[in-house]
Protein backbone atom coordinates (compact mmCIF):
# COMPACT_ATOMS: atom_id res chain seq x y z
CA UNK A 1 0.00 0.00 0.00
CA UNK A 2 1.51 3.43 -0.80
CA UNK A 3 2.24 5.75 2.19
CA UNK A 4 -0.21 8.30 0.86
CA UNK A 5 -2.52 5.75 0.20
CA UNK A 6 -5.98 5.90 2.88
CA UNK A 7 -8.54 3.33 2.93
CA UNK A 8 -11.75 4.32 1.05
CA UNK A 9 -15.19 2.45 2.36
CA UNK A 10 -17.54 2.70 -0.90
CA UNK A 11 -21.81 2.16 -0.47
CA UNK A 12 -23.22 1.32 -3.95
CA UNK A 13 -26.74 0.59 -5.48
CA UNK A 14 -27.27 -1.80 -8.46
CA UNK A 15 -29.67 -3.18 -11.35
CA UNK A 16 -28.16 -6.36 -11.35
CA UNK A 17 -30.32 -7.70 -14.52
CA UNK A 18 -27.64 -6.79 -17.28
CA UNK A 19 -25.23 -7.92 -15.26
CA UNK A 20 -23.36 -11.22 -14.87
CA UNK A 21 -23.41 -10.48 -10.82
CA UNK A 22 -21.18 -8.52 -8.39
CA UNK A 23 -17.60 -10.65 -8.66
CA UNK A 24 -15.05 -10.37 -11.12
CA UNK A 25 -15.69 -12.24 -14.40
CA UNK A 26 -13.03 -12.52 -17.53
CA UNK A 27 -16.39 -11.17 -19.73
CA UNK A 28 -15.57 -8.17 -17.47
CA UNK A 29 -19.52 -7.62 -17.32
CA UNK A 30 -19.47 -8.01 -13.59
CA UNK A 31 -20.37 -5.20 -11.32
CA UNK A 32 -16.98 -5.19 -9.43
CA UNK A 33 -15.31 -4.61 -13.30
CA UNK A 34 -17.71 -1.24 -13.79
CA UNK A 35 -16.77 0.06 -10.96
CA UNK A 36 -12.59 -0.84 -11.09
CA UNK A 37 -12.69 0.81 -14.41
CA UNK A 38 -14.40 3.76 -13.40
CA UNK A 39 -11.78 4.00 -10.50
CA UNK A 40 -8.59 3.46 -12.41
CA UNK A 41 -10.17 6.11 -14.96
CA UNK A 42 -10.81 8.46 -11.81
CA UNK A 43 -7.34 7.57 -9.91
CA UNK A 44 -5.27 7.17 -13.18
CA UNK A 45 -3.98 3.62 -12.25
CA UNK A 46 -5.50 0.32 -11.35
CA UNK A 47 -6.99 -0.31 -7.99
CA UNK A 48 -8.51 -3.40 -6.79
CA UNK A 49 -12.01 -3.06 -5.03
CA UNK A 50 -12.96 -5.76 -2.35
CA UNK A 51 -16.90 -6.68 -1.65
CA UNK A 52 -18.70 -7.23 1.27
CA UNK A 53 -19.78 -10.63 -0.71
CA UNK A 54 -20.75 -11.47 -3.71
CA UNK A 55 -24.08 -11.47 -5.49
CA UNK A 56 -25.43 -13.65 -8.54
CA UNK A 57 -26.42 -12.54 -11.82
CA UNK A 58 -29.59 -10.73 -11.89
CA UNK A 59 -29.47 -9.99 -8.14
CA UNK A 60 -30.01 -6.24 -6.84
CA UNK A 61 -28.37 -4.05 -4.37
CA UNK A 62 -29.05 -0.54 -2.53
CA UNK A 63 -26.78 -0.95 -0.20
CA UNK A 64 -23.76 -3.20 -1.24
CA UNK A 65 -20.24 -2.26 0.46
CA UNK A 66 -16.70 -2.25 -0.66
CA UNK A 67 -13.13 -1.15 -0.09
CA UNK A 68 -9.99 0.09 -1.39
CA UNK A 69 -6.77 1.68 -0.92
CA UNK A 70 -5.92 4.73 -2.99
CA UNK A 71 -4.27 8.02 -2.73
CA UNK A 72 -7.29 10.26 -3.62
CA UNK A 73 -6.69 13.95 -2.37
CA UNK A 74 -9.88 15.09 -2.68
CA UNK A 75 -12.88 14.73 -0.54
CA UNK A 76 -15.51 11.69 -0.53
CA UNK A 77 -18.37 13.18 -1.89
CA UNK A 78 -15.66 14.16 -5.22
CA UNK A 79 -14.97 10.72 -5.16
CA UNK A 80 -18.47 9.48 -5.51
CA UNK A 81 -19.68 12.45 -8.12
CA UNK A 82 -16.29 11.26 -10.10
CA UNK A 83 -17.11 7.41 -10.40
CA UNK A 84 -21.03 8.02 -11.16
CA UNK A 85 -20.09 10.06 -14.04
CA UNK A 86 -17.93 6.96 -14.91
CA UNK A 87 -20.54 4.41 -14.38
CA UNK A 88 -23.95 3.22 -15.95
CA UNK A 89 -27.30 4.71 -14.57
CA UNK A 90 -27.94 1.19 -13.24
CA UNK A 91 -24.79 1.46 -10.83
CA UNK A 92 -24.79 4.36 -8.52
CA UNK A 93 -22.03 4.80 -5.80
CA UNK A 94 -24.41 6.14 -2.72
CA UNK A 95 -21.48 7.27 -0.51
CA UNK A 96 -17.36 7.08 -0.12
CA UNK A 97 -15.50 8.12 3.28
CA UNK A 98 -12.41 7.58 4.22
CA UNK A 99 -12.33 4.60 7.14
CA UNK A 100 -9.46 2.76 9.50
CA UNK A 101 -7.17 0.82 7.49
CA UNK A 102 -8.01 -2.21 9.68
CA UNK A 103 -11.99 -2.09 7.94
CA UNK A 104 -12.68 -5.11 5.37
CA UNK A 105 -15.55 -4.73 4.04
CA UNK A 106 -16.12 -8.19 4.32
CA UNK A 107 -14.07 -9.62 6.80
CA UNK A 108 -15.69 -6.65 9.20
CA UNK A 109 -19.27 -7.61 8.34
CA UNK A 110 -21.30 -8.20 11.31
CA UNK A 111 -24.38 -8.95 8.92
CA UNK A 112 -26.53 -8.68 6.13
CA UNK A 113 -30.24 -7.60 5.39
CA UNK A 114 -31.82 -9.27 1.82
CA UNK A 115 -35.34 -8.60 0.84
CA UNK A 116 -36.82 -11.19 -1.25
CA UNK A 117 -39.82 -9.48 -3.97
CA UNK A 118 -42.21 -12.37 -4.87
CA UNK A 119 -45.80 -11.44 -7.18
CA UNK A 120 -48.22 -14.21 -7.12
CA UNK A 121 -48.98 -14.18 -11.28
CA UNK A 122 -46.92 -12.35 -13.28
CA UNK A 123 -44.48 -8.85 -12.98
CA UNK A 124 -45.83 -6.36 -15.60
CA UNK A 125 -43.02 -5.03 -17.97
CA UNK A 126 -42.44 -2.54 -15.58
CA UNK A 127 -42.06 -4.97 -12.52
CA UNK A 128 -40.27 -7.94 -14.47
CA UNK A 129 -36.75 -7.00 -13.50
CA UNK A 130 -37.21 -6.54 -9.36
CA UNK A 131 -40.41 -8.88 -8.96
CA UNK A 132 -39.90 -12.72 -9.36
CA UNK A 133 -43.58 -14.14 -10.82
CA UNK A 134 -45.18 -17.31 -8.88
CA UNK A 135 -47.92 -19.44 -10.23
CA UNK A 136 -51.27 -17.80 -9.66
CA UNK A 137 -52.05 -19.40 -6.87
CA UNK A 138 -52.19 -17.83 -3.08
CA UNK A 139 -49.90 -19.25 -1.17
CA UNK A 140 -50.27 -20.22 2.65
CA UNK A 141 -48.94 -17.84 4.38
CA UNK A 142 -49.16 -19.12 7.72
CA UNK A 143 -47.41 -22.57 6.73
CA UNK A 144 -44.73 -20.60 5.19
CA UNK A 145 -44.08 -18.49 8.48
CA UNK A 146 -43.81 -22.08 10.35
CA UNK A 147 -41.62 -23.18 8.51
CA UNK A 148 -39.92 -19.53 8.96
CA UNK A 149 -39.52 -20.57 12.76
CA UNK A 150 -38.24 -23.81 11.94
CA UNK A 151 -35.13 -22.21 9.96
CA UNK A 152 -34.52 -18.85 12.17
CA UNK A 153 -31.66 -19.43 14.63
CA UNK A 154 -27.70 -20.44 14.82
CA UNK A 155 -27.86 -23.55 12.63
CA UNK A 156 -25.46 -25.61 9.82
CA UNK A 157 -27.38 -24.30 6.89
CA UNK A 158 -25.31 -26.98 4.77
CA UNK A 159 -28.28 -27.48 2.82
CA UNK A 160 -29.54 -24.08 1.84
CA UNK A 161 -26.35 -23.98 0.15
CA UNK A 162 -25.23 -24.29 -3.41
CA UNK A 163 -21.69 -25.63 -3.70
CA UNK A 164 -19.33 -23.15 -5.10
CA UNK A 165 -15.84 -23.26 -5.65
CA UNK A 166 -14.28 -21.04 -3.42
CA UNK A 167 -16.21 -21.09 -0.87
CA UNK A 168 -15.94 -24.96 0.23
CA UNK A 169 -13.79 -23.90 3.51
CA UNK A 170 -16.45 -21.79 4.68
CA UNK A 171 -17.80 -22.51 8.15
CA UNK A 172 -21.56 -23.60 7.01
CA UNK A 173 -23.15 -22.73 10.62
CA UNK A 174 -24.73 -19.08 10.40
CA UNK A 175 -26.83 -17.01 12.22
CA UNK A 176 -29.91 -16.33 10.82
CA UNK A 177 -31.79 -13.62 12.92
CA UNK A 178 -34.91 -13.22 10.62
CA UNK A 179 -36.74 -14.56 8.00
CA UNK A 180 -40.20 -12.95 7.58
CA UNK A 181 -42.97 -13.37 5.37
CA UNK A 182 -45.24 -10.39 4.34
CA UNK A 183 -47.98 -10.15 1.51
CA UNK A 184 -49.83 -7.09 0.74
CA UNK A 185 -51.84 -7.96 -2.25
CA UNK A 186 -50.98 -10.32 -4.77
CA UNK A 187 -46.87 -8.93 -3.59
CA UNK A 188 -45.30 -10.91 -1.26
CA UNK A 189 -42.01 -9.60 0.31
CA UNK A 190 -39.43 -12.06 2.45
CA UNK A 191 -36.59 -10.40 4.78
CA UNK A 192 -33.85 -11.99 5.52
CA UNK A 193 -31.11 -10.98 8.26
CA UNK A 194 -27.99 -13.13 9.20
CA UNK A 195 -24.89 -12.59 10.22
CA UNK A 196 -23.72 -14.36 7.17
CA UNK A 197 -24.69 -16.21 4.15
CA UNK A 198 -23.76 -19.15 1.96
CA UNK A 199 -23.42 -19.52 -1.59
CA UNK A 200 -27.17 -19.04 -2.63
CA UNK A 201 -28.52 -19.53 1.00
CA UNK A 202 -31.23 -16.98 0.50
CA UNK A 203 -32.57 -18.35 -2.52
CA UNK A 204 -32.37 -21.58 -1.02
CA UNK A 205 -34.75 -20.55 1.58
CA UNK A 206 -36.84 -18.60 -0.43
CA UNK A 207 -37.24 -21.41 -3.12
CA UNK A 208 -37.72 -23.74 0.08
CA UNK A 209 -40.71 -21.22 2.01
CA UNK A 210 -42.33 -20.73 -1.72
CA UNK A 211 -42.32 -24.93 -2.21
CA UNK A 212 -43.75 -25.00 2.02
CA UNK A 213 -47.00 -22.10 0.73
CA UNK A 214 -47.35 -24.07 -2.45
CA UNK A 215 -48.24 -27.43 -0.30
CA UNK A 216 -44.98 -29.23 -1.97
CA UNK A 217 -43.41 -29.18 0.98
CA UNK A 218 -44.48 -29.80 4.49
CA UNK A 219 -42.87 -27.90 7.20
CA UNK A 220 -41.69 -31.10 8.82
CA UNK A 221 -39.95 -31.63 5.41
CA UNK A 222 -38.00 -28.10 6.27
CA UNK A 223 -37.12 -29.22 9.25
CA UNK A 224 -35.60 -32.97 7.80
CA UNK A 225 -33.66 -31.21 5.23
CA UNK A 226 -32.43 -28.72 7.41
CA UNK A 227 -31.26 -31.75 10.13
CA UNK A 228 -29.64 -33.43 6.96
CA UNK A 229 -26.97 -30.65 6.74
CA UNK A 230 -26.73 -31.60 2.98
CA UNK A 231 -28.34 -30.30 -0.07
CA UNK A 232 -31.12 -32.61 -1.93
CA UNK A 233 -33.12 -31.74 -5.01
CA UNK A 234 -36.06 -31.08 -2.99
CA UNK A 235 -34.67 -27.33 -1.95
CA UNK A 236 -35.13 -25.43 -5.34
CA UNK A 237 -32.92 -21.54 -5.91
CA UNK A 238 -35.35 -18.98 -6.32
CA UNK A 239 -34.92 -16.69 -9.19
CA UNK A 240 -32.54 -14.11 -8.82
CA UNK A 241 -34.57 -11.13 -10.13
CA UNK A 242 -36.75 -11.22 -6.78
CA UNK A 243 -33.50 -10.85 -4.14
CA UNK A 244 -31.80 -7.23 -3.54
CA UNK A 245 -28.95 -6.50 -0.96
CA UNK A 246 -30.13 -4.07 1.27
CA UNK A 247 -27.74 -3.56 3.74
CA UNK A 248 -24.73 -4.62 5.23
CA UNK A 249 -23.79 -4.31 8.88
CA UNK A 250 -20.51 -3.48 10.73
CA UNK A 251 -19.70 -1.99 13.77
CA UNK A 252 -20.04 1.55 14.17
CA UNK A 253 -16.67 2.72 13.92
CA UNK A 254 -16.26 6.85 12.89
CA UNK A 255 -15.69 7.19 9.31
CA UNK A 256 -14.45 10.80 7.69
CA UNK A 257 -15.94 11.78 4.25
CA UNK B 1 -60.16 -7.78 -46.03
CA UNK B 2 -60.28 -11.22 -45.57
CA UNK B 3 -64.16 -12.45 -45.13
CA UNK B 4 -63.15 -14.84 -42.44
CA UNK B 5 -61.02 -12.65 -40.59
CA UNK B 6 -62.26 -10.51 -37.38
CA UNK B 7 -61.23 -7.42 -36.10
CA UNK B 8 -59.30 -8.22 -32.72
CA UNK B 9 -58.71 -4.95 -29.94
CA UNK B 10 -55.77 -6.07 -27.91
CA UNK B 11 -54.46 -4.04 -24.88
CA UNK B 12 -50.72 -4.03 -24.02
CA UNK B 13 -48.03 -2.52 -21.76
CA UNK B 14 -44.54 -1.94 -22.58
CA UNK B 15 -40.98 -1.00 -20.22
CA UNK B 16 -40.02 1.75 -23.52
CA UNK B 17 -36.48 2.49 -22.22
CA UNK B 18 -34.83 0.08 -24.75
CA UNK B 19 -36.86 0.97 -27.93
CA UNK B 20 -37.41 3.69 -30.12
CA UNK B 21 -40.80 4.23 -29.34
CA UNK B 22 -44.31 2.87 -30.49
CA UNK B 23 -44.14 4.03 -34.17
CA UNK B 24 -42.46 1.72 -36.85
CA UNK B 25 -38.62 1.97 -37.42
CA UNK B 26 -36.60 1.60 -40.34
CA UNK B 27 -34.11 -0.06 -37.80
CA UNK B 28 -36.94 -2.65 -36.43
CA UNK B 29 -36.62 -1.41 -32.70
CA UNK B 30 -39.78 -0.08 -32.72
CA UNK B 31 -42.86 -1.74 -30.20
CA UNK B 32 -44.87 -1.96 -33.02
CA UNK B 33 -42.39 -3.79 -35.16
CA UNK B 34 -41.54 -6.37 -32.45
CA UNK B 35 -45.50 -6.98 -31.68
CA UNK B 36 -45.99 -7.21 -35.76
CA UNK B 37 -43.31 -9.59 -35.20
CA UNK B 38 -45.09 -11.79 -32.74
CA UNK B 39 -48.36 -11.53 -34.74
CA UNK B 40 -46.67 -13.12 -37.79
CA UNK B 41 -45.05 -15.82 -36.07
CA UNK B 42 -48.59 -16.49 -34.23
CA UNK B 43 -50.73 -16.17 -37.59
CA UNK B 44 -48.16 -17.81 -40.24
CA UNK B 45 -48.87 -14.56 -42.29
CA UNK B 46 -47.90 -10.74 -41.84
CA UNK B 47 -50.40 -8.57 -40.59
CA UNK B 48 -50.21 -4.72 -39.51
CA UNK B 49 -51.35 -3.40 -36.23
CA UNK B 50 -52.66 0.38 -35.63
CA UNK B 51 -52.03 2.01 -32.24
CA UNK B 52 -54.15 4.34 -30.40
CA UNK B 53 -51.53 6.86 -31.24
CA UNK B 54 -47.29 7.11 -30.70
CA UNK B 55 -45.21 6.77 -27.17
CA UNK B 56 -41.79 8.25 -27.83
CA UNK B 57 -38.54 6.99 -27.39
CA UNK B 58 -38.28 5.70 -23.66
CA UNK B 59 -41.60 6.74 -23.29
CA UNK B 60 -43.96 3.36 -21.18
CA UNK B 61 -47.50 2.28 -21.35
CA UNK B 62 -49.75 0.25 -18.73
CA UNK B 63 -52.81 0.40 -21.80
CA UNK B 64 -51.54 0.97 -24.83
CA UNK B 65 -54.54 -0.38 -27.60
CA UNK B 66 -54.19 -1.52 -30.94
CA UNK B 67 -56.06 -3.27 -33.32
CA UNK B 68 -55.92 -5.90 -36.17
CA UNK B 69 -57.52 -7.65 -38.54
CA UNK B 70 -57.13 -11.93 -38.75
CA UNK B 71 -58.54 -15.22 -39.00
CA UNK B 72 -57.63 -16.42 -35.62
CA UNK B 73 -59.56 -19.01 -34.88
CA UNK B 74 -58.93 -19.83 -31.19
CA UNK B 75 -60.39 -17.39 -28.93
CA UNK B 76 -58.51 -14.11 -27.22
CA UNK B 77 -56.88 -15.79 -24.31
CA UNK B 78 -54.57 -17.88 -26.14
CA UNK B 79 -53.83 -15.07 -28.84
CA UNK B 80 -52.81 -13.35 -26.09
CA UNK B 81 -50.52 -16.27 -24.75
CA UNK B 82 -49.19 -17.02 -27.92
CA UNK B 83 -47.96 -13.56 -28.58
CA UNK B 84 -46.61 -13.51 -24.84
CA UNK B 85 -44.32 -16.33 -25.80
CA UNK B 86 -42.95 -14.54 -28.94
CA UNK B 87 -42.05 -10.81 -27.19
CA UNK B 88 -39.28 -9.90 -25.07
CA UNK B 89 -40.56 -9.53 -21.08
CA UNK B 90 -40.79 -5.54 -21.39
CA UNK B 91 -43.54 -5.93 -23.92
CA UNK B 92 -46.46 -7.96 -22.76
CA UNK B 93 -50.02 -8.26 -24.03
CA UNK B 94 -52.60 -7.69 -21.29
CA UNK B 95 -55.79 -8.38 -23.31
CA UNK B 96 -57.23 -9.33 -26.79
CA UNK B 97 -60.93 -9.86 -28.13
CA UNK B 98 -62.42 -9.63 -30.68
CA UNK B 99 -64.80 -6.41 -31.13
CA UNK B 100 -66.57 -4.41 -34.03
CA UNK B 101 -65.07 -3.60 -37.69
CA UNK B 102 -66.16 -0.52 -37.22
CA UNK B 103 -63.56 -0.38 -34.14
CA UNK B 104 -60.32 1.54 -35.09
CA UNK B 105 -57.88 2.35 -31.82
CA UNK B 106 -57.23 5.37 -33.70
CA UNK B 107 -60.18 7.15 -34.88
CA UNK B 108 -62.62 5.32 -32.26
CA UNK B 109 -60.75 7.03 -29.28
CA UNK B 110 -62.32 8.84 -26.49
CA UNK B 111 -59.37 10.63 -24.60
CA UNK B 112 -56.54 8.93 -22.91
CA UNK B 113 -54.83 9.32 -19.56
CA UNK B 114 -50.73 9.64 -19.30
CA UNK B 115 -49.20 9.50 -15.94
CA UNK B 116 -45.74 11.76 -15.30
CA UNK B 117 -43.13 10.85 -12.60
CA UNK B 118 -40.78 12.40 -11.53
CA UNK B 119 -38.30 12.60 -8.26
CA UNK B 120 -36.49 15.54 -6.17
CA UNK B 121 -33.13 14.54 -6.74
CA UNK B 122 -31.61 11.36 -8.24
CA UNK B 123 -32.98 8.47 -9.40
CA UNK B 124 -31.81 5.01 -7.78
CA UNK B 125 -30.92 2.43 -10.19
CA UNK B 126 -33.76 0.49 -9.62
CA UNK B 127 -36.00 3.98 -10.24
CA UNK B 128 -33.89 5.73 -13.14
CA UNK B 129 -35.80 3.92 -16.34
CA UNK B 130 -39.55 5.07 -14.84
CA UNK B 131 -38.92 8.30 -13.37
CA UNK B 132 -37.67 11.59 -14.27
CA UNK B 133 -34.82 13.21 -11.98
CA UNK B 134 -35.39 16.95 -11.44
CA UNK B 135 -32.37 19.18 -9.92
CA UNK B 136 -32.60 19.16 -6.03
CA UNK B 137 -34.53 21.79 -4.70
CA UNK B 138 -38.37 21.78 -3.77
CA UNK B 139 -40.74 22.73 -6.54
CA UNK B 140 -43.28 24.91 -5.39
CA UNK B 141 -46.63 23.18 -6.01
CA UNK B 142 -49.29 25.98 -5.43
CA UNK B 143 -47.68 27.61 -8.52
CA UNK B 144 -47.65 24.56 -10.23
CA UNK B 145 -51.32 24.20 -9.62
CA UNK B 146 -52.25 27.55 -10.74
CA UNK B 147 -50.51 26.91 -14.07
CA UNK B 148 -52.58 24.22 -14.06
CA UNK B 149 -56.02 25.79 -14.13
CA UNK B 150 -54.90 27.63 -16.56
CA UNK B 151 -53.96 25.11 -19.18
CA UNK B 152 -57.20 22.68 -18.41
CA UNK B 153 -60.12 23.17 -20.75
CA UNK B 154 -60.92 22.92 -24.42
CA UNK B 155 -57.63 25.17 -25.65
CA UNK B 156 -55.54 25.47 -28.60
CA UNK B 157 -51.99 23.54 -27.36
CA UNK B 158 -49.90 24.65 -30.93
CA UNK B 159 -47.80 26.31 -28.04
CA UNK B 160 -47.06 22.78 -26.05
CA UNK B 161 -46.65 20.69 -29.45
CA UNK B 162 -43.48 19.93 -30.93
CA UNK B 163 -43.68 19.61 -35.08
CA UNK B 164 -43.41 16.31 -36.28
CA UNK B 165 -44.05 15.52 -40.11
CA UNK B 166 -46.85 13.64 -40.08
CA UNK B 167 -49.38 15.08 -37.97
CA UNK B 168 -48.81 19.07 -39.47
CA UNK B 169 -52.55 18.74 -40.61
CA UNK B 170 -53.89 17.65 -36.89
CA UNK B 171 -56.66 20.18 -35.26
CA UNK B 172 -54.18 21.56 -32.57
CA UNK B 173 -58.08 22.31 -30.25
CA UNK B 174 -57.79 19.77 -27.53
CA UNK B 175 -59.95 19.44 -24.45
CA UNK B 176 -57.51 18.76 -21.19
CA UNK B 177 -60.20 17.59 -18.51
CA UNK B 178 -57.20 17.14 -15.72
CA UNK B 179 -53.86 18.04 -15.03
CA UNK B 180 -53.50 17.07 -11.57
CA UNK B 181 -49.95 17.16 -9.57
CA UNK B 182 -49.53 15.30 -6.26
CA UNK B 183 -46.50 15.08 -4.46
CA UNK B 184 -45.15 12.35 -1.66
CA UNK B 185 -42.07 12.61 -0.27
CA UNK B 186 -39.86 13.79 -3.06
CA UNK B 187 -42.04 11.82 -5.75
CA UNK B 188 -44.20 14.18 -8.37
CA UNK B 189 -46.96 12.66 -10.16
CA UNK B 190 -48.67 14.64 -12.80
CA UNK B 191 -51.68 12.91 -14.07
CA UNK B 192 -52.91 14.55 -17.68
CA UNK B 193 -56.28 13.20 -19.36
CA UNK B 194 -57.79 14.79 -22.17
CA UNK B 195 -59.32 14.12 -25.52
CA UNK B 196 -56.21 14.16 -27.53
CA UNK B 197 -52.55 15.21 -27.24
CA UNK B 198 -50.95 16.73 -29.87
CA UNK B 199 -46.83 15.57 -30.47
CA UNK B 200 -44.73 15.72 -27.47
CA UNK B 201 -47.90 17.56 -25.98
CA UNK B 202 -47.88 15.61 -22.52
CA UNK B 203 -44.18 15.97 -21.79
CA UNK B 204 -44.35 19.95 -22.97
CA UNK B 205 -47.07 20.17 -20.50
CA UNK B 206 -44.93 18.70 -17.65
CA UNK B 207 -41.91 20.49 -18.72
CA UNK B 208 -43.91 23.70 -18.45
CA UNK B 209 -45.29 22.85 -14.94
CA UNK B 210 -41.56 22.04 -13.91
CA UNK B 211 -40.11 25.54 -15.00
CA UNK B 212 -43.05 27.15 -12.76
CA UNK B 213 -42.07 24.93 -9.82
CA UNK B 214 -38.54 25.95 -10.19
CA UNK B 215 -39.58 29.72 -10.52
CA UNK B 216 -38.11 29.72 -14.28
CA UNK B 217 -41.69 30.60 -15.71
CA UNK B 218 -44.25 32.72 -13.78
CA UNK B 219 -47.98 31.67 -14.33
CA UNK B 220 -49.20 34.46 -16.68
CA UNK B 221 -46.26 33.57 -18.67
CA UNK B 222 -47.90 30.44 -18.85
CA UNK B 223 -51.05 32.04 -20.00
CA UNK B 224 -49.21 34.17 -22.72
CA UNK B 225 -47.31 31.26 -24.09
CA UNK B 226 -51.01 29.49 -24.46
CA UNK B 227 -52.35 32.52 -26.02
CA UNK B 228 -49.45 32.41 -28.50
CA UNK B 229 -50.53 29.44 -29.75
CA UNK B 230 -46.86 28.67 -31.32
CA UNK B 231 -44.07 26.85 -29.72
CA UNK B 232 -41.06 29.17 -27.96
CA UNK B 233 -37.84 28.31 -26.79
CA UNK B 234 -39.70 28.90 -23.32
CA UNK B 235 -41.06 25.26 -23.30
CA UNK B 236 -39.36 22.80 -22.34
CA UNK B 237 -40.13 18.80 -23.45
CA UNK B 238 -39.49 17.08 -19.86
CA UNK B 239 -37.26 13.69 -20.37
CA UNK B 240 -39.14 10.68 -22.05
CA UNK B 241 -38.70 8.19 -18.71
CA UNK B 242 -41.25 10.12 -16.77
CA UNK B 243 -44.04 9.60 -18.80
CA UNK B 244 -46.43 6.46 -19.26
CA UNK B 245 -49.63 6.40 -21.45
CA UNK B 246 -51.34 4.94 -18.30
CA UNK B 247 -55.45 4.37 -20.11
CA UNK B 248 -56.77 4.81 -23.76
CA UNK B 249 -60.58 5.64 -23.44
CA UNK B 250 -63.57 4.23 -25.82
CA UNK B 251 -67.28 4.56 -26.05
CA UNK B 252 -68.54 1.13 -24.41
CA UNK B 253 -69.33 -1.16 -26.70
CA UNK B 254 -69.59 -5.32 -26.05
CA UNK B 255 -66.34 -7.08 -26.81
CA UNK B 256 -66.31 -10.70 -27.13
CA UNK B 257 -63.15 -12.27 -25.78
Amino acid sequence: MNPQARRWKCVCAYDGTDYSGWQSQVSGNAIQDLIEGALEETLGNPSRIHGSGRTDAGVHAKGQVFHFDASWKHGGESLRKALCTRLPQDIRVLDARVCPSSFHARISAKGKRYLYRAIEGSASPMEFRYWASLPVHRLDLDAMRMAATVLVGERDFSSFSASSGDSCDENPVKNLWQLDVRRTGKRLKIQVEGSGFLYKMVRSLCGALFDVGRGRLEVHQVKEILDAKKRTSLVVTAAPQGLCLEKVFYRKVKFRR
